[in-house]
């Protein structure tokens, strides 16, 4: 397939419609995907999650920066972004003010950055996202930072899908902490406290410190090699301010999870849930394949007039399949 | 089944429990949603989503309130409400200002609040919404409000599931005004600019009302019957201003979706996405008790060593239990 060739050669214009192709999940995006799996499994996946408002797509594009102008005689990383929220920059959603600055790093051949915004329904996102991070990682891209809205469910398990997982509030957090509390706490690696010239910062410090005390001392702390406190780490991503610290923290985070044997757990949670997905898709697909088109309208009609309940009429469409 | 009967009786206590081993899908529960499935299809649903910040919990509130306290000789609506946000004061995520306005509807018989917050995975979240709904319809509430954020993928196809689906902003919404642009308009039937007294409002007003007409001019237009433009309605909810308003207009799209045939289409709509996802489920549940487990392992590790990738292995996994 010469369009994998290509992505594999470094062919950007290749690479943007491959990737279409594999979202969408033709089957030659599937057949690619088969062909590009064996050139995967390289890359760093870091997980950015917050609210909007919370400045992460600004702190997503400083981390590519300082990524790709690293200090010292670092080489720099090639650096792709997934962008799952709609109301980011990276997917075009936002106010002139960000875009001018997304120009930073437009013209770097080291960087890529996707939209996965408004893409597929229920389920289908996190799917095009699992294909879409291992296409790039194929591609050589060394480190993908996937931003996703902190508050919806599918975003959150996208989010948990990362090597690190960052969580993003600001000080004067309100609503957001309460999402915090809620469970995205839960996830994080490492909270960011962004926005931190902002009034508040202390109090928004000492909170999170008692959330983390308080879940840490929640969970399972039988294996102490294996235990992280998710530390605290403060930014202003306008000015580019603690991002170079950000990174060194998230290296931490990288060295503890592959000292513990965390980091392979990682990857095969991740590639397991993509496993389990593929089969879904093929079970129902197959599905489709075998059930007349016929019978399912006639099976609605039954739902609609309430004489089965959609419960038993899935057991008896399934069980006609069956003894095909 | 007791439970059943107890729920049909208006016994709350039985209605909570049933309501967890529903969303839990326990056998027992998934038998009580086959016997129940007969008494549904009576309840009107309403969507409401936003961004936390939106006040969109306190106008979900003010709501209730209002169907609780009709104006006139109009008799009372028995109301149920399912958070899906787990930054909703319905949820418990809230600051205590919330929860003590929400005492107002505590004791009263008419009105039952079920939280959704952190319910199962990816998926699993809109099921048990849809499931939740079908219990507390054949429990006889006849209005149920699905309060969701507006941010999350699966929280905006949870929403799409309702009869009338309210979009909640606030003048000063920057942010919110993004994710707008990006795919929540586009679902709203009604667009409701909560905090209407804070500065702004005229701007945001104009704003949406260009949204919405650009949206619609995209639209297919063939059917001039079919067609309702989103009104634009300004609440303060936290003063309870413009709500029964609000719910007037709500009155007037149930009518256009009665009138234009609309509303059977919605249910439909909601009846197949739900027998699709039973399907899903009974498939892979089926395909789980085909499968060996230790074959199921093996293809992973042969997956974390790249030799196969997780489509091909999927298709093998299939292969095998069909020929079962």
């Amino acid at each position: 397939m010469r369009l994998v060739e290509a992505v594999l050669n470094g062919d950007r214009l290749a690479l943007a419609r491959l990737l279409t192709q594999v979202e969408q999940g033709t089957p030659a995006g599937l057949k690619a995907l088969d062909m590009l799996f064996q050139h995967t499994g390289k890359a760093y996946l870091i997980g950015v999650t917050g609210s909007p408002g919370s400045g992460k797509s600004s702190l997503v594009n400083r981390l590519v920066y300082a990524l790709r102008h690293p200090i010292g005689d670092a080489s720099p990383k090639r650096v792709a972004v997934i962008a799952v929220d709609p109301s980011s920059p990276f997917s075009g959603g936002a106010l002139l003010g960000d875009r001018v600055r997304m120009r930073d790093l437009a013209g770097d051949a080291g960087v890529f950055i996707r939209s996965m915004a408004s893409r597929g329904n229920l389920g289908g996102l996190a799917r095009a996202t699992v294909s879409s991070a291992q296409v790039l990682d194929a591609a050589g891209f060394e480190v993908i930072l996937i931003e996703t809205v902190g508050a919806g469910q599918a975003e959150v398990d996208i989010a948990r899908l990362a090597d690190t997982i960052l969580v993003v509030g600001t000080p004067g957090m309100g609503d957001e902490i309460q999402a915090i509390k809620a469970g995205i706490l839960e996830i994080a690696d490492i909270l960011v406290i962004n926005k931190a010239d902002q009034p508040g910062v202390e109090e928004a410090e000492q909170f999170l410190r008692m959330m983390v005390e308080t879940a840490l001392t929640q969970k399972d702390t039988d294996d102490e090699g294996k235990r992280w406190s998710p530390p605290i780490v403060r930014t202003i991503a306008l000015r580019g301010e603690g991002v170079q610290n950000l990174l060194d923290v998230i290296q931490q985070h990288a060295a503890h999870l592959e000292n513990s044997g965390q980091s392979q757990e990682r990857v095969r949670h991740r590639l397991e849930y993509d496993l389990i997905n593929r089969v879904q898709e093929r079970l129902l697909a197959r599905w489709w394949g075998e059930v007349a088109e016929a019978a399912f309208r006639e099976m609605l009609e039954r739902i609609y007039r309430r004489e089965i309940s959609p419960c038993q009429a899935a057991e008896q469409l399934v069980e006609v399949t069956n003894q095909l």
